[in-house]
C-alpha cells in the first residue's frame, strides 16, 4: 500500500475553507476578492470551488432535468447518533480514523446514508443544503451508461455495432471504428490525457469547446462538444484495457440523441428522474449548441442522489414501478473484466472493474460506484442494503487522494449498520 | 388615434415563425443555421426570440428563485369556448378584431385568464408550455417595486430618502440626490435612452455590462450592474416626470439588497414565490458578480405569473395568508399623478400613471399592469375579477406595437365576463 495523498501545507482544512466562513459572493456587491467567477477560472480552483459546486446555475448555461408532476418518494429518517463514531483504517495509515473526521478530511459538502432505504445518516456542511443541487461531475456518466443500457435492454442501441453506424459525423475520429460497447466501458483507445495537473491534457481542451472553462482571447478551437469528438485521435487499439476518459461519455451522449431524437435532459427527465420520486428539478450544464455535458454536467440536491442509487439497489424499482429492467442493474453489478482494469493503475482501487460507467468493486458485498472528481459519489452495497450518495469540493480533483479516507469507511459503515441493524 | 404599427412585410407571421416549425436548436447537434446562441445575439433576434424566450437558462447564468415546500395553489378549471369570438376594435382600426385573432397578431407564446380564480382561459403556443418557464423582462420591475413597497410599508426603507443614504457607491451618479420614491416611480433625470433601435442607447451598455448581450473583443466596459449603474449621469431633474429607464430597477434592486441582506432571488423567492402556492420555482438571470437583472430577468411559468396577479387582485392574499400588505396593493392600484406621465408620449395608454414599477391604467375598472418588452404582461381588472398573464415574442420590442391588439382585447374579454359570468 502507498501512502494516501495529504492536503498539501498551502490548502485550507475543511473548516478553514468553509464557504460561508470565507464569505464567497457575499455582499452587495461581493467584493472583488470575494467573487467566484467562470471567466478566470476560480470556479474549478479550491477553495472557491467549495462555493462554486453548488451553484454551478448562476455560473453557466444550464438545462432542466425535470421531475414531473408526481409524488415524491419518501425516505423515511431513522438518524442514528452512533455512525459519526464508526471507526476504520484508511488505505496505507496503520492509525484508525473516525466516520466524522473523515467527513471534514474529504471536504466533504453532504452525506446521505440509507439503510434499508432509510435515512441513517444526513449531513450537509458549506454552501450546500437538503434543497440545493451541487455538482455531481463524473457521477453523471453513471447516468448516462445506465440510459444507454436500457437502449441496449429495448433493443433499440447494438452495442456491438461501431459508433460510425450510429454517428457517420464521428467516422474520420478515434471513435469510428469502435463499438458502443468499448464506449460504454471505455475500453477505446483514444489520444486523450485527463491528468488534470497538466495544463496540456486533452479534458482541457474538451472542457473549452464545451463551455465549461474560459476561451483564451482570439480562441479557435472547437466550439461545442461535437465539434470537439470529432477531433480525437486514435491511440493503441480499442477493446485491450480500460482507461478512463471522460470524451467517451460525451461520445455514448451522441450516440443516445441519435438513437432515442430527444436530448439527453429529456432522456435523463423521461427515463430516470421523473421516476425516482425526485424532490427537486435537477439539471445539467450545456455547450453554445445546447448540448448537455454527458461527461460531468449534472447537479442535482445529495438526496435526490440518493435516490437514484436506492432505485438501483432495489433493482431498478422505486415509486411501485420498474424504473430501470432487472437485467440492467444485473448486467452493471456483474462488472467488466478486472484484468482489463489493472493497467489504469489505480491503487485504491484493486481487483475492480468499469462497467457502462459505472465503477464495480467485485468485493464480498458486490459494492458498485459512481464517481466524479473532488470527491462525488454514490455507493451501493447490495450485501449491505445500503446506500450512500455524496458530495464534496476536495481540493484536489482526482479521487485517488479522496478514496483513502472514503472507500473503507464505507465499507466500515456497512459492516457497522449490518451488525447493529 | 395614430395607426397602430404593423409587422414590417419581411417579418414572419406567428404561424410562420412558430419555432417548433422553424427547427430552432432541432437535431444532435442542431444545424449551424438553427443555432440559437448568445455570443451572436440571436438569442434577442426575431423569430429566434420566439425560441429563445422559453429556453434562457440555458444561454446564461441564472439563480433559482425558489418555490419552496409548501402545497400548490389550485386554479380550478372552468374553460369556456366562447372567448376566442370575443370581439374588439384594436386601437386606431375601424376593422373589429377576435380575441383569437389578437393572440396571433401579438405573437402570444402563452396566455391565460383567471375569472374570479379559476381559469376560463389558456393556451400555449410555439416553445412555450404549462411547465415552462418563460422571460417576464420588465414584468420583473413590478415584482421588485412590490418588494420596495413591502419594505417601506414595514418601515425599513424610507421612501423619501435619498439613494445615497442607503448606496453610498451611488453618490456621485445621477442617483445619489434622488429619492427612494422618485427611483421606484422613475421620475429620475437621467441620461438613459431605451430606445432599443438605437444601437448606442445605453440600455444596451446596460446589458453588455450585465451580461446580457455579449461584448466585443477587448470590451473594457462596466462588468457588471453594480458599475454600470455607477456610470448613469443626470439630465434634467428628480421628480418632475416619469420616464422609463430599467436601470432604476437595478438601483432599487442593489437598495433592497442593502436594506434586506439578501439576494433579490432570496427576496423574491421568501416575500413572494414561497407563499403563492407556485407550481413551480422560477429563475433570474444573474451577471459576473452573481447580480440579478432586476430590470428584467425573472422567468416564471405562465400560471405562477397568473398566481402573483390574482395575489394582487385579492388585496395581497393567497393561501389563506396576506403574502403583500392590502395597503400595498392599495397604494399601487391607486397609482401616481398622470399628470407626470404625459410628457412620456405613450398614445396607447392615454390618462395612465406608474407607481411602484406598475403601469396604473385609471380606467373605470382600475385596471394595472406588469408589462415587458415583445409582450409579456400580467392585465388585473378588479372591477371585472379578472386577471390575464401573457407571455409572447412579438418582433418589435416595445409593447405600442403590441398594446393596440392587446389593451382593447383584454378590456373586452372583462367585460364579456362581466356579463356572461
Amino acid at each position: 500500500m502507498t501512502q494516501p495523498a495529504k492536503p498539501a501545507p498551502e490548502f485550507l482544512n475543511a473548516l478553514e475553507s468553509d464557504p460561508r466562513t470565507m464569505g464567497w459572493m457575499d455582499g452587495a456587491p461581493p467584493p472583488e476578492a470575494k467573487r467566484v467567477r467562470f471567466a478566470d477560472g476560480s470556479m474549478m480552483a479550491f477553495p472557491q470551488n467549495r462555493w462554486a459546486n453548488s451553484h454551478y446555475r448562476e455560473l453557466v448555461p444550464t438545462k432542466v432535468v425535470a421531475r414531473g408532476h408526481g409524488p415524491v418518494h419518501p425516505l423515511p429518517r431513522a438518524e442514528r447518533q452512533d455512525l459519526d463514531a464508526v471507526r476504520f483504517f484508511p488505505i496505507g495509515v496503520a492509525q484508525e480514523m473516525t466516520w466524522g473526521q473523515s467527513l471534514l478530511a474529504n471536504y466533504t459538502d453532504g452525506i446521505v446514508v440509507l439503510h434499508r432505504g432509510q435515512i441513517v445518516f444526513e449531513r450537509y456542511a458549506g454552501a450546500l443544503d437538503a434543497d440545493t443541487p451541487h455538482i455531481a461531475f463524473s457521477v453523471t456518466k453513471s447516468f448516462i451508461g445506465t440510459i444507454a443500457e436500457c437502449l441496449v435492454h429495448e433493443g433499440a442501441l447494438d452495442d456491438a455495432a461501431t459508433v460510425a453506424h450510429y454517428v457517420p459525423e464521428l467516422a474520420g475520429s478515434a471513435f469510428g471504428d469502435a463499438t458502443v460497447r468499448e464506449v460504454m466501458d471505455m475500453t477505446t483507445g483514444l489520444q486523450y490525457s485527463e491528468v488534470y495537473t497538466d495544463p496540456q491534457a486533452e479534458i482541457w481542451s474538451h472542457a473549452r469547446a464545451g463551455g465549461l472553462i474560459a476561451r483564451p482571447p482570439g480562441y479557435q478551437g472547437p466550439d461545442n462538444f461535437y465539434e470537439f469528438l470529432q477531433t480525437v485521435e486514435k491511440q493503441g487499439a480499442h477493446g485491450a484495457h480500460f482507461s478512463y476518459k471522460t470524451v467517451n461519455t460525451d461520445a455514448l451522449g451522441w450516440i443516445i440523441r441519435r438513437v432515442t431524437g430527444l436530448s439527453l435532459a429529456q432522456n435523463l427527465s423521461q427515463r430516470i428522474w421523473s421516476r425516482l420520486g425526485a424532490e427537486h428539478d435537477a439539471y445539467i450544464t450545456v455547450d453554445t449548441a445546447g448540448t448537455e455535458f454527458a461527461g460531468g454536467g449534472l447537479n442535482t440536491t445529495l438526496r435526490d442522489l440518493a435516490r437514484f442509487g436506492e432505485m438501483m439497489r432495489n433493482g431498478g424499482r422505486a415509486m411501485g414501478q420498474q424504473v430501470v429492467p432487472q437485467a440492467v442493474v444485473d448486467g452493471i453489478c456483474k462488472g467488466a473484466d478486472p484484468a482489463k482494469f489493472v493497467s489504469a493503475g489505480y491503487h485504491t482501487l484493486p481487483g475492480w472493474s468499469y462497467r457502462s460507467m459505472w465503477w464495480v468493486s467485485h468485493n464480498p458485498h458486490g459494492a458498485y460506484m459512481a464517481r466524479g472528481i473532488h470527491g462525488q459519489a454514490i455507493y451501493i452495497d447490495p450485501v449491505a442494503e445500503m446506500v450512500i450518495a455524496r458530495y464534496g469540493s476536495h481540493h484536489i480533483a482526482g479521487n485517488l487522494g479522496i478514496d483513502p479516507h472514503s472507500l473503507p469507511a464505507y465499507h466500515a459503515m456497512a459492516l457497522h449498520l449490518m451488525q447493529s441493524a
